[in-house]
């Protein structure tokens, strides 16, 4: 953690936002948690709808979008940003460390940490995109933290479009997950990182898919409780009594973002704002 | 037609090249049709990877990109552009024609023109993404040519990643093919339009959950026999003898374009430069 209160030239004030951002819907389960776990925390989100999906692309391109979103966030004077992107925390994450001084938190480090304390046996499973696969992010992270770990990972792309279509309770769903989760059935692995915000929502077909013994690790669930531990840790927490206010900005326009949010959300989404990305 | 050779500023040349532009890959499929047509025309390709795909987006975002695509073409001295893209040519094409000076062909009017000419009784359905179905082009198309013709219109859109990741011939792909098609069998269209570059990939399960009796509209082979037409009117053919030139820009890193499109080419793709396309 690069950031500390003390050598931060402008001290954040308790009161102001956290920051969100994900490439579209998907950062909506980090956001679910936080609310549950930080009701008093007010909460600016944003949504690059305009530009996702993040997973297929490039580092270089993923790092880009990544810091206008951070500028975005900025410019509310956000105390503290989630980075609630896998593919964006794979990509982008020690890049913004290194340029922003503002404490950050991704998803890979909190699901590597739950990962490794949920196994047995030792056999974890890695779920993504392609980028958050190919990157070797959660290998990386779960490594740096116990080498003996075997590490099974497999880019699982079609579960993002599937996720976000509704095609949750359908066949064709269970035929791709069995094609795509098969391997690590036969690895054996105890435990499976859901490494994409999308996959939570096809929790029931994965777990069906892998066997109900199969610890599923969620990183927003886990991300949400680092965040609330870091907030404690900086004397970050807000204090205030008043109604906390949660606000969305997307790329595009909001309709479809509402549409399938609320989905993921599981609840309603009000207050959301239409902003132009490429002018941060 | 607003673009009449007397009436530009700048005459084109004929041996300057053609242009087209999609939102990535799907496009290639025109290109093909186009290289197998016009071999001696100089083709200049843009596929706008980094910000993929246009299908789920607004209005507003297309028009812009679409807009960015044009000026990125420009600057290589095009003498015609080609919106090889249905989402494209849905939102933007009317626009891109009042704003600029140079022919434009998009691919909904030579689609529409061979349906109408296809069909025998007179129902039409047409497949494509979320915003060419819900902007009506097809249809208004059609209406503007035979008022008498029935269209039926749905949006299919896991059929571009399904087309992405190469699943091609998957029992998954046959089962949402069926979810999605269905309603159109039993509307007894005799023709169905391919309204997204992406579709000719799955002609084959297409065809068989249609009935073989259906015959698909690929506006891929229509546009290029309309560039062909169009070039010769304006007297824009190039006459030069040596070989001509194919070359292709992208807006994020070219591997997995290459990968992906020399499977809609069903060529080798090797000129190929990554570019910024925020700059245009």
């Amino acid at each position: 953690m690069p950031y500390s209160p003390k050598s931060s030239a402008k001290p954040k004030e308790n009161a102001n936002p956290l920051g969100i951002f994900d490439s579209g819907v998907g950062g909506l389960t980090v956001a679910k948690k936080i609310f549950e776990l930080l009701p008093n925390e007010n909460v600016i989100y944003f949504g690059d709808t305009g530009r996702y999906p993040y997973g297929p692309r490039s580092k270089g391109i993923v790092k880009k979008f990544s810091s206008q979103n951070v500028n975005f966030l900025l410019s509310y004077k956000v105390k503290f940003i989630v980075v609630a992107c896998n593919t964006a925390s794979s990509f982008a994450l020690a890049g913004l460390r290194k340029n922003y001084d503002i404490p950050l938190v991704g998803v890979i480090e909190p699901g590597a940490a739950a990962a490794i304390k949920a196994t047995r046996n030792g056999k974890i499973g890695v779920i993504g995109t392609v980028g958050t696969i190919y990157s070797k992010a959660y290998q990386k992270a779960i490594h740096r933290r116990n080498r003996q770990m075997k590490v099974y990972s497999i880019p699982c792309p079609l579960f993002v479009s599937l996720a976000e279509e509704g095609y949750i309770n359908k066949d064709a769903t269970q035929l791709i997950a069995n094609e795509y989760l098969n391997p690590l059935v036969k690895k054996q692995v105890d435990t499976l990182v859901l490494g994409c915000t999308h996959y939570p929502l096809l929790k029931k077909v994965i777990s069906r898919t892998m066997g109900e013994k199969v610890k599923l690790i969620d990183s927003a669930e886990e991300t949400a409780k680092e965040v609330k531990r870091l907030l404690k840790i900086y004397g970050l927490l807000r204090n205030a009594k008043g109604q906390a206010f949660r606000r969305f900005y997307v790329s595009d326009v909001p309709n479809k973002f509402i549409e399938v949010g609320e989905k993921f959300l599981k609840g309603k989404i009000r207050d959301v704002k239409r902003i132009d990305i490429d002018k941060h």
